[in-house]
């Protein structure tokens, strides 16, 4: 047997074992009885380590390079699964033992300190345990090595290939159009909201949502819905993906776009090849690739007049007290603007302002540029910057997110990358024959197919930018995502 | 460390492990996506693999012996340790490879093959494959080997210490006093179905079912309820004890003693002390001892007066279309006795005789007095002894289980020493000060303390023989059984 097919044999197995960790971690948010938390825990550590352990072993080290010296001429598939397989085991054998439990540590004290502080509005109680987070991170970059500056090696967790240059160049020119669009989108007249003082039961809601997810191409013989405090979606496996959601009674709404959201994800996991699961082209391409696809689904579609046109008459079957709502007044509703402090709480078009600011300041933390002490007054000057309004407290400022108090840096930008993508493939797929008139009758086969071709059956098989490219002819760039939003919000 | 401690250390790690697995097994019972199901059938596989090998290892052998050797003087806890390893590894490593896999082929082949014959009440076309099962499982028996009859060694693997002339003691007492008992029970003049023609919603039912289930003693706050199309019981954690039921929703009762049999599974797997998950001393005694606290609590407190009493004005306050029906018409609608060619449809009453019908075949079979050929003629005969009424075809008759197709024998026995434990077990708890009392309120909490302290703290450190004698005073004999039947019946 060759060291490039013990390769491909020993990382289907380890990610049959990584799928059932990931159903335990599913479970764990969906089901698991309180009192199984902690023997839960122990499982999880078990799997983490099992896994770590077989693919920063010695022999898998010796397997990837002898596979890289057997082959002579690799296809596309063996290039790109080697290309992986090698940038994974030098990221994962580059830390040290040190480094590893010094950052677990700080990790499980600085979420428990920012949840006080948040709590309390004090940033001064999370500065420490943030300025450890971000030298152990700035620690991390230099282990892993970059080419141009320490954040490219964080960034390159979430979004292979990408660096700092690229996205500011990307998120940049994003920045400057948006400031102006959001202003005039905000300043609408606002109406009023349709569904005010309804009530919509869980089980009605779950019935919509189904019917929906089923009709935009989420497959139920490979997947559920299921219901969680924090929305995700989980692909355990080639034909089981499973998403959640969770209900709120006066808005069914809420639950539905959660559910548009998770099935764009699920539909990506759903549309990987099962085949190749394990190795790299049988993985998604990068954070950036998947948020587009749920983006997508979300709002490119979901919010959308065509979509309200086709699935409001339904709705009104299953509420009744809907009766007299237009899908005119329900594309409206789901496309009010309006500015918030809270990024997750935030419309289509002011979300990306958000990120932009998470982004030039990580930029600036990691350059040296402005320390852990500056951040709330830089952060509150930005934000009056963008939004045209001052912060009147952490809790609504730099202490809302989780994702610093876990020492993630780098991830933030994925998300507007998702929107950038979402309407770049959609203005792209528009253009093929027969998938506008689809998606103007609400029918997605059509889209869902171009995006199974274009994006999902590919893998982590090219750089996430060089497979917008080969989707749509350009690499990624905010026009699309602009045009949009100035057509749907002015 | 010494070679006990690492034995107890690794056998923490390859529960939690197991563990795992269950979890991934409950899961496939009840939610999988039906395309995931190929793929868990590797997971499942692959975690089976990697207990067995840690369990057959060279080393665990090793350990095992050292252990044996350096303990001088073993406490209660490290003897049942030791002896249950050995004996667990003398069994797995004892099957010869050729074996496990012969049998593993014959087994998916017969199972397949019963299922058709069952349809077509065809016993010619599944007899070959029922041949070559029980020849492997003699050959089993003569591998594992045993003291006085083959049968002895298949009946270890569910219950051990005990043996077929034991089994023979306690059932055969068991047989010639039934008989009479049945007769008259089923002769008695049936009533009226108080739940004839009635609807009871599943949401209600649910409702009904945890409110019971709680007040019984099952815990919720390590433990859930699901929907599965065969109920069972899943102890995957110390505190995750998953039950599941099915519903019907012209007849409430029957996941109601769904619930009712598999929280008594639970109750007991939540007693178990979970540090000594892992160990002998941590896990439950055997298949009668786990089938005894079932049918405790779905027969002798299920069916009892002072339930109905107690728990049917609740349900009348669900299901109002109940009101008319009294505690008296209840208690007497679940405690029907009826003569059925069914198993699993039987009552309280035949359900034994079932059994012990069963029993004598498989002996017979192993002890070669009776040929696979001359089964079906042989158990019409025993069943018109038994019952009193010929058998009209195989399908309700030698077909109508699964157990034989999966090559599993000397597991029937089993359920009658769950009846006849259980009610042997609550004679003794109905002596104790103040239990009787409270079960006649329908309070059940100093029950459950007692079983607590009597079976389900021990684990497996006694056998199941004596784990009764020492909660009881004397070994399990059918007397309370039949003494329980008759005051019920007659």
């Amino acid at each position: 047997m060759s060291a490039y097919a013990r390769l491909v044999e020993k990382a289907a197995e380890v990610q049959l074992v990584a799928d059932s960790q990931a159903l335990l971690g599913w479970d764990q948010e969906v089901l698991l009885p309180k009192g199984g938390v902690s023997y839960r825990a122990r499982q999880m550590a078990w799997f983490s380590g099992w896994v770590h352990e077989q693919t920063t072993s010695a022999q898998w080290g010796d397997w990837i390079a002898e596979a890289e010296s057997e082959i002579v001429s690799p296809s596309v598939e063996e290039s790109a699964n080697l290309r992986e397989w090698r940038y994974q085991f030098e990221r994962s054998t580059k830390l040290s033992k040190e480094w590893v439990e010094e950052f677990a540590t700080a990790q499980v004290e600085a979420k428990a300190i920012w949840a006080e502080a948040r709590k309390q509005s004090d940033f001064d109680r999370f500065a420490p345990s943030l300025r450890r987070l971000v030298d152990l991170c700035k620690e991390e970059a230099e282990q892993y090595g970059y080419e141009d500056v320490n954040y490219d090696a964080l960034i390159q967790k979430f979004e292979r290939g990408s660096s700092t240059r690229r996205l500011t160049e990307v998120l940049g020119g994003l920045r400057t159009r948006l400031i102006p669009l959001v202003e005039e989108a905000v300043a609408r007249e606002k109406a009023a909201n349709p569904l005010e003082g309804m009530q919509f039961s869980i089980d009605k809601q779950q019935q919509l949502n189904r019917e929906i997810a089923e009709a935009i191409g989420f497959d139920f013989d490979a997947g559920r819905i299921d219901t969680a405090v924090h929305p995700f979606c989980s692909g355990m496996a080639p034909s089981d993906v499973r998403l959640t959601t969770r209900y709120d009674e006066s808005d069914f709404l809420s639950s539905l776009f959660g559910v548009l959201h998770e099935a764009g994800h699920g539909m990506y996991e759903q549309g990987l090849v099962g085949e190749n699961r394990g190795q790299p082209i049988g993985s998604s391409a990068s954070l950036g690739i998947h948020e587009s696809q749920s983006r997508l689904w979300e709002n490119q579609i979901g919010r959308s007049l065509p979509f309200w046109e086709r699935w409001l008459p339904r709705a009104i079957e299953i509420f009744p007290e809907l009766a007299g709502v237009t899908p005119e007044a329900m594309h409206r509703h789901v496309n009010e603007a309006e500015l918030s402090y809270i990024r997750v709480e935030s419309d289509e078009v002011t979300y990306d302002l958000h990120i932009l600011l998470r982004f030039e300041l990580e930029k600036a933390l990691f350059a040296g540029e402005l320390t852990v002490e500056e951040l709330p007054g830089e952060w509150n000057r930005r934000y009056e910057e963008y939004f045209g309004m001052p912060v009147t407290d952490d809790a609504k400022g730099c202490l809302q997110d989780i994702h610093w108090s876990m020492g993630i840096f780098g991830y933030f930008p994925t998300y507007s990358l998702g929107n950038i993508n979402a309407a770049h493939l959609m203005k792209s797929a528009m253009q093929v024959d027969g998938i506008a008139k689809d998606v103007g009758k609400a029918e997605y086969a059509s889209l869902l197919q171009w995006l199974r071709e274009k994006i999902h059956c590919h893998g982590a098989t090219y750089f996430p930018d060089d497979l917008i490219k080969r989707a749509t002819g350009s690499y990624s760039d905010p026009d699309a995502l602009i045009e949009h939003l100035r057509t749907r919000y002015l």
